[in-house]
């Protein structure tokens, strides 16, 4: 046999045994229920594999519900895509942008009330299947929602509603809730480079 | 003055402080050129928040391309929304599905040739803003293609095409030649505790 040869069939001997033991796992897994699901760290994704998961939701016809907690956070690239499916997609912006623009502890404080009693009676509504809170965790990192408040109206919600939140510096209760937690680490940034956002990419 | 108005005032001041800070610090960023986007790590979010940056593209009427190179990573939720897009979004599905799925060496050799084929005549392609290359890192890293030919096409496409690279396992000459990189890393997942796939989420 040559090299080659060889190689191919270990390989394939590798591949067959990889499988089957990919499909016993598989067969374990039984569970549906609605995940609470987080995305956070300091590097980049966080908002846009929501915006994603969002999207694929919409594919399937599925519909969704979004409160975005502060302004900021999507534009008009995104929104033009939602806006597509405007028998699917219910979008409420509550923030009125990063704390550090409105500079108003006060405002802030009022417009992260209204945004949770919004997400409230969003994840009380029998036909979403899934309900975003973007930048959630922006709001409890500045205390501006009682991070045990939210988690008990989180752990509420209906068992087969999926929530996604997002945002850097998710607090320690919120991670304990959740059923999946993905952090986004920053490896390399091109913005200390000294290259600035750019359409499509972060906007 | 009240503690609830002495709390306000030094946050207004914190914040008016941070926002001059971060106006200086955009004010230096002036480059705009494509990027080389990696996404990898364990955790969740690599192809779904790739395909977020598709869609954010399509929102603002920018043509993407696309190369899957296993035919497992994206299912029905994403290509229904993508081919709401037919004049803006090709999508070109090349691999045959995972490597464990076809366990055929030869076969997985030569997909992943044709799939580098046709994603370096889209890097060529003109009128792309973006091209995305869905799971490179899987056939990186099983060599199907030679990483160190695979940086050098890409460090040779226009100076301002975005592209973006997927997968686990990221090369460390990939990463090296990446603007930005981000790892997904695994915090908490609930296939872990016996959930399985759900529509929307995973598919």
């Amino acid at each position: 046999m040559t090299d080659e040869a060889d190689l191919d069939q270990r390989h394939a001997e590798k591949m067959a045994k990889r499988k089957a033991a990919r499909a016993k796992i598989i067969a374990t897994k039984t569970i549906e229920k609605g995940l609470l699901i987080v995305h956070t760290g300091l590097g980049k994704g966080k908002s846009t594999a929501a915006f994603g998961l969002v999207m694929r939701c919409l594919g399937h016809g599925l519909k969704v519900g979004i409160i975005q907690f502060t302004k900021g956070a999507w534009t008009s690239g995104e929104r033009a895509v939602i806006d597509r499916f405007p028998d699917l997609a219910t979008i409420k912006v509550m923030g009125e942008g990063f704390t550090w623009e409105t500079q108003d502890r006060q405002r802030d404080l009022a417009a992260a009330r209204a945004a949770w009693a919004a997400a409230q009676e969003m994840m009380a509504d029998p036909t979403l299947h899934l309900v975003l809170l973007d930048e959630l965790n922006i709001v409890l990192r500045y205390d501006y929602l009682d991070v045990v408040d939210v988690v008990a109206g989180l752990q509420a919600r209906r068992a087969d509603l999926h929530v996604v939140a997002t945002g850097r510096n998710a607090k320690p209760e919120l991670i304990e809730a959740a059923d999946l937690v993905t952090d986004m680490t920053l490896v390399k940034h091109p913005f200390r480079s000294g290259v600035k956002a750019q359409r499509g990419i972060e906007f």
